[in-house]
């Protein structure tokens, strides 16, 4: 399993790299090789668009290449992803891709174009958290073939998993899959309640009428304090969006932006050995 | 000319009325009429969703008034939008509807639907700003009829103005207007400047489709310090994003969070007297 890990968004830093590279020595079967794109800074991005772009075409591109990890988040995919989608030829699509938050952009396009398998799962930059070597050896398993990380509640219909508001940007746009009888595992950090339940009113009111297959709701967490509270949970905007909609509410999942965050790789699940 | 005043997001004071209504003595043309809702108070909102719409509904289809103000923006249009657009009645067409910010979702839903003239405007909230009270009588005067207060760059093509954020929110929603031929002015505040690129990618992925004349940017206002510099203007990044998508880029515009904030009526411009 060679891993090629490069950065759509924001930059990554060596040292954290090597700490990351440090853990995979406990996976044999693993080796990551972490493009040097993923050091480059240009004003908020891991370099201009056409570097990230080239970094990201590169690994996809590479036929010995397994999976392309996404390093980090933070923002910027969007401005490359329709581009680098259309850059990709046939060693692309024989691939994993992981990754979260606005990874889930890249995630999101390849999805949509049907090419390799997106998984949404903790990223390199996740190490810096509190615990987060968890999250990190939690992929690392799973590269190497251990399932237990996958989110619990995946059942015999296909799923994806995004960040609130990266899915809120894709909507309407040439990069939201057809999400037709998935269910949609949705998480967010750092917004105000009531930046949430605006985004909740522009996802489940653009995916009402693609018939998806119900929303499970992931950890919601650094919710900013405003100046009054807002009156209602998390969880009761979500059931209500979904009352209001006709989706179905199908409840918690175990996804979100801390240690804890679980694998979910998209689509149908494969079956497990023994079923 | 008749004005009745509610609330469809955020409450307003009863002492920030007084003093509004208190400018109106300037105008005796211009009766204001405030809405117990204004002051109504649940949680985030000036009031539960159908107490909110219960008064806005009440405010248009009233054959008595000949413009609905909104009080104040803040969030919350939205989750009553449609419901209240659905319970106009004939009375609701020949009407002035102002405000923007969040109210932008009023306007924009009633722009589609065809009732009255929505007009980008200050809000009786607006007070609160240094300098406030030009923006409150900057509205006063347009309704008693001087048109100098509208943004000086409208031309003779259909116009629309948007808080960005809100705007984004209605995209692939069934409260967008057609905005075909419109030129479309926006401005934000108090969001990252990675957040205004990711909700511009939104918007003129969006727009470009429709056929828009074209975008002029308002001013973007107390942007948060991030923890790195973005590397790009705000006017830089609506540049690049309409180069993208083969929108014409249009200038600058008029508007924005401030006591400057000038008036947009939506649509086509009247001819001023003389032309």
């Amino acid at each position: 399993m060679r891993v090629r890990l490069c950065a759509p968004s924001t930059p990554f830093t060596r040292d954290d790299a090597l700490r990351v590279v440090a853990l995979a020595a406990d996976y044999p079967g693993v080796t990551l090789d972490f493009h040097p794109q993923c050091f480059a800074e240009q004003g908020h991005f891991a370099g201009s668009d056409p570097v990230r772009l080239a970094a990201f075409a590169e690994c996809a591109n590479d036929p010995a290449c397994d999976a392309v990890w996404f390093a980090r988040g933070g923002y910027g995919a969007v401005r490359i992803a329709q581009d680098a989608i259309a850059a990709l030829g046939p060693a692309a699509h024989s691939k994993l891709y992981l990754g979260y938050s606005d990874a889930g952009t890249m995630l999101g396009g390849l999805y949509r174009a049907g090419i390799g398998r997106p998984v949404h799962a903790p990223m390199p930059a996740d190490i810096r958290r509190d615990g987060g070597e968890v999250a990190v050896h939690r992929v690392l398993a799973w590269l190497a073939g251990d399932r237990s990380g996958e989110e619990p509640g995946i059942d015999h219909r296909p799923v994806v998993a995004f960040n609130l508001m990266t899915l809120a940007m894709l909507v309407g746009t040439p990069l939201l899959p057809d999400l037709a009888g998935h269910v949609v595992l949705l998480e967010e950090v750092a917004e105000y309640d009531y930046a949430v339940d605006r985004l909740l009113f522009h996802v489940t009111t653009a995916l009402a009428p693609v018939g998806i297959a119900g929303i499970r709701l992931g950890r919601v967490s650094q919710v900013p304090e405003n100046d009054r509270p807002f009156g209602m949970t998390v969880e009761a905007m979500v059931r209500d969006w979904c009352a209001r909609l006709g989706i179905a509410w199908l409840g918690s999942a175990d996804i979100g932006h801390d240690s804890a965050n679980r694998i979910v790789p998209f689509g149908l699940a494969e079956p497990r050995s023994g079923e």
